[in-house]
């Protein structure tokens, strides 16, 4: 009996990936069998993790970019020691199983991040290295490195075609982030067939304009060069490296390898048994030899680089106790002790102030109160510092020369700072905030709706929230923007009506550890609303009672943001005709939803069905609130390019048209 | 008095900007006056066009991505002779104005493309160059140029950095579009300052990387440089050019130029005096010296180019009568005299042969019908083509060899694909489709959104429509993307439920002229339903009853697309417990509320309020059909990776529940 070579550890890989998805009848098995020697390489030369405990700080991480190649990484996980059974592989794709068809963070012990919409993985690692370098020279002292660790990310034709990986990629290279290492799987195919047809960049080019450490054609089968191309890659310790792996897709499978056909199909029993034969991998499906199982096992060696990390920060814990307790604050996620008190105390005072101000400025206003409690924040903007108001005065710019500060300026690159965020969030350490014009939250959909599926605390602040921007009009102006944010499963949308819900959704959105949330803030300055103490308390519910007629109310009007205002115009409007009227201000229709059926039958009683929703947005959203027999005050149209008080008038954005409404039910 | 110089020509346009700026006390002054010299030298010195016929088939086609520069291309519409007068200039961003703040098609003639989202007029440029070529390949024969025009784009550094740059012109580049010409602004600043802090790609190499043909550091304030550079552009006829001009935002301006803070606020009065002073610029307000003007005049120049065009295209005409009255029709965007009945007479034999057939594929047999009846429409898939089942029979690839085909492997580039696809509608002679899966439509969202604002007919096609495609899980499982889709104010969505719905799906998309439409698809095999002549002409009435009991319902159960067999099922389930109810197809929600009251009665009588919607997305949509008492039976969480009929019964999709459901509202 011989030693195991290399390749039949990374052949193991590769019967793996074919048997499960075989086993599944579905899944992608090229993109495993093509990246398996890299993974060999990298995961039992390099990566520095633990399988027995996968939340290790310090942990290297690993992203699959090209997540439909998630049986490469169910293999390695499992082939190393992560609580990833044989039968967990064999249930590959299945209900309720741990190898869902794309990685998913929370499903599989050593996921660290969800992938399979390409370009995203790739831009997640780019915020967890950031994440990593900013901790460190946060945390780190002189002769106490306790964070210090790589970020690895394996990627695809698919990954560098989208329009992320350029907004991200060209950010890791002005941010100089030298511990982050991409693999780049250049096997010429993607799902249409050789990509020489519609991808020609030269990558070499590409990469270098951005500022990267490129190493070209690596010979993506042969161990010695990825093991040379890895260690000329960490010995670049100021730019972040791209090694670009040329690679046979689905390699070792004689019929179809090189092909798009192994792609995202079985192979088929017959193609298989022909490919375990060319590998020389003679076992039965799902078996792995002792030996190369001993080979692969990471426990023993995982666990001790982890005891030695321990030991270091035990030291450090010594040297710096409150130092190592707010590291160890920040890692659980858990806000500072003084959080609640301090943060209530704001929202009084902000209450008691009463100013009119526009809510971005009270976005900011709430920023300079919250910023000083929570060291672990980390902002930017998709460059509208100034219109987003995002900058506070405890900001501090993170750039490639000085790696501590509190604040990323993005640039115009919506999509990549969201995915960015999320790769800071799912990182651990900080709670990432990041702004644009509600409009442009379009360009990042895809990232926020990933960062509400990985249920990580993101911050997104989206000012310029209506045709209340105004002057520019129809492509800046938002109408379905808020109504389909909150249309996305798991996402906290808030859109406050004046300073004091500012507060209290900026609160809620820091408190908030299951999921992200929106803050949705206008251009225009708002009015202050008056409110008792448990109208001051409610707000957290979503929705409250903002104005009570004297008699039993005949109509309720539902507003948000800058219609708040208009509603309580109407309601005095309607008091001097006689007709009483609530007001129910509803800053967040999902936190109302998900609030005890009494306290909603309380805000809005089943028979109180008189009801006019208002807000300057697509009106078929506020029918689950209004009935079919309900009015709605909104805009299904386009904006227009005008001053916005005349847009109001325009759109009949009016108190007088709430008034018809109303009188329209009441009748 | 001496000639004006070509200085004096471009300070015009930044008069006219500082002024109109300085007027409507909002806009972006520093783009115009960075760019004016630039685009003196292209208007006066190489723009073939014709102010008093901005439809001139053969025009020259003029891009400002970067839209907010919007003074720009006012002051050169005015200047050159468009229908633009100084009025419309001091009405800039102005309500129902010609001068929005961002150039919006259809309000300006002149204006090609409506610009602003940063990235995207770039892209459109794009698609109109592609389609320039792919109409001169079709059209123009030995010794008959008819089609034939430059397409020249303005961006900066907003632009370069947004990730769909990346996609389009890596794209340009591997078509080889060399009619394609842009000219970078170099002028170092965005919003948040200088952009040396997060923008420092080498955009030489980065362009290079994608097979552009590049001028490097042209003085973008020097006349014969920049004349230089464009016919250096104009003589490398086998790739794109991209002219990078380095300039000074807010040129002119003593104390603002070269700053941020001329970027997007006027220069201030004092301000104004100062620059106008520096500029030798003695004029009031929006006045222009007559021999300025009469320098700018391109009115007799532009009538005299389309009259020598004219002559040749008569002389094309009367070889190729034919093929004329061909141009002639794509241009008007008419459809052929055969469609209305060649395209029902396939409906009808698609109801005939009743399959049972993914709809994705009976999307495919539409192609397959329709196709050969338009020569116009020009298909694509972001690398999905077997997926998303787009090739059809007489499909044939366009590439940089061969220009005359009708598809397009747009690669993984979604947000790219359907920007460019807009581009394509806007040029003129094509009907684009474009398609991924529906998932992915959220990383096209905001071009999906800007061919509604533009009102153009783009057919966005989307598979893989929910829970039904399986195994890839939560990230490929739309839940809210119907919904939000069906949000945007002038898109027409269609869900089908069958091939015959599919079939009249395309059909209604292809008749649409006055906006776009996204055809969603699925992946699963759909059960053919039953219909009668009527019924089979209500479908492109957006509902329709699509099974009536024999006593007078008690119930509606209404549904969209793999829903409408579980609804059939129910219903039928509920007949033989003697509870009548009726089942509405509804494959387009939109289309069905712009019926008339009536009809709209006839289908959802008012009397008639136990009603249950299912599809399987998000719930609150359906409100607006069912109200605060029916019932919705849908998912409100995202999805699972798992073979589809488990995940069906896993979401309780089932005729069970709606059975239960009917049940709880009619007891």
């Amino acid at each position: 009996m011989t030693m195991p070579s290399r390749r039949d550890f990374a052949n193991a890989i590769r019967a793996l990936s074919m048997d499960a998805v075989q086993k599944a009848n579905s899944g992608h098995p090229g993109a495993p069998m093509g990246m398996a020697d890299i993974a060999e390489v990298l995961w039992n030369d390099f990566l520095r993790h633990n399988p027995t405990n996968p939340s290790w700080p310090d942990r290297d991480r690993f992203v699959l970019s090209n997540g439909h190649g998630s049986m490469l990484l169910y293999s390695l996980l499992h082939l190393s020691g992560y609580d990833v059974s044989i039968d967990d592989l064999k249930n590959f794709r299945q209900l309720h199983s741990k190898t869902p068809g794309h990685p998913e963070l929370g499903y599989t012990p050593g996921v660290e991040t969800t992938t399979g919409p390409l370009g995203q993985g790739i831009s997640n690692a780019v915020g967890m290295a950031l994440a990593e370098r900013t901790l460190a020279a946060q945390f780190n002292r002189h002769d106490h490195t306790i964070v210090d660790h790589y970020t690895y990310a394996f990627l695809g034709d698919g990954c560098l075609m989208e329009g992320v990986s350029h907004e991200t990629c060209s950010l890791a290279g002005t941010m100089g982030l030298g511990k982050l290492i991409a693999f780049y799987d250049a096997n010429g195919i993607s799902i249409d067939g050789e990509v020489r047809g519609w991808f020609t960049d030269n990558t070499v080019k590409r990469f270098d304009a951005y500022n990267w450490h490129v190493i070209a054609r690596v010979d993506g089968h042969n161990p010695e060069a990825i093991r040379a191309a890895i260690e000329e890659a960490r010995s670049v310790t100021n730019k972040p490296s791209l090694i670009i792996c040329k690679t046979t897709i689905g390699y070792g499978s004689p019929n179809k390898q090189g092909q798009e056909s192994c792609h995202g199909a079985p192979l088929g029993e017959e193609e298989i048994a022909l490919t375990k034969k060319l590998l020389n991998w003679p076992h039965p499906a799902f078996e792995i030899p002792d030996d190369i199982r001993q080979g692969w096992d990471a426990q023993a060696k995982g666990a001790h680089m982890e005891q030695d990390w321990q030991q270091r920060y035990d030291t450090y814990r010594n040297a710096y106790p409150k130092l190592a307790e707010e590291f160890e604050r920040r890692l659980r996620g858990e806000l500072p002790a003084e959080w609640s008190e301090k943060s209530a105390a704001f929202i009084a005072e902000v209450n008691s102030k009463a100013e009119n101000i526009a809510s971005r400025k009270a976005s900011q206003n709430s920023l300079n109160a919250f910023g000083p409690l929570l060291p672990e924040i980390i902002g930017g903007s998709a460059d509208l510092a100034g219109s987003n108001l995002t900058l506070w005065e405890g900001s501090k710019d993170v750039n490639k020369d000085d790696h501590a500060g509190n604040y990323i300026y993005y640039g115009v690159r919506e999509f990549g700072m969201t995915a960015i965020m999320n790769g800071i969030a799912v990182h651990g350490g900080f709670i990432p905030y990041g702004a644009t014009f509600l409009m442009f939250s379009e360009y990042a959909r895809n990232a926020i709706r990933m960062s509400a599926l990985m249920k990580i605390r993101t911050i997104n602040v989206f000012t310029h929230d209506s045709i209340g921007l105004g002057e520019d009009g129809p492509t800046h102006q938002p109408i379905e923007q808020t109504a389909t944010l909150r249309m996305i499963p798991n996402m906290a949308v808030w859109r406050p009506c004046d300073a004091v819900e500012s507060a209290v959704a900026w609160q809620a959105a820091i408190e908030r550890q299951e999921g992200p949330s929106c803050l949705i803030f206008s251009r225009q300055a708002l009015a202050h609303q008056k409110r008792n103490q448990q109208q001051l308390a409610d707000i957290k519910r979503g929705a409250y009672i903002l104005k009570e007629p004297n008699k039993a109310p005949k109509a309720i009007i539902i507003a948000t943001g800058s219609e708040v205002e208009i509603a309580m115009e109407a309601a005095s409007m309607l008091g001097r005709r006689r007709i009483p009227v609530r007001v129910v201000s509803m800053p967040s229709t999902s936190v109302f939803d998900a609030q005890d059926p009494a306290y909603q039958e309380h805000v809005l009683p089943a028979e109180l069905s008189a009801r006019v929703a208002v807000e300057a947005g697509v009106t078929p959203f506020w029918r689950q609130y209004v009935g079919l027999h309900g009015k709605v005050v909104g805009i299904d149209r386009f904006g227009e390019s005008a001053p916005a008080q005349q847009l109001f008038e325009e759109f009949g954005l009016t108190a007088k048209h709430v008034v018809e409404a109303v009188k329209s039910l009441v009748k």
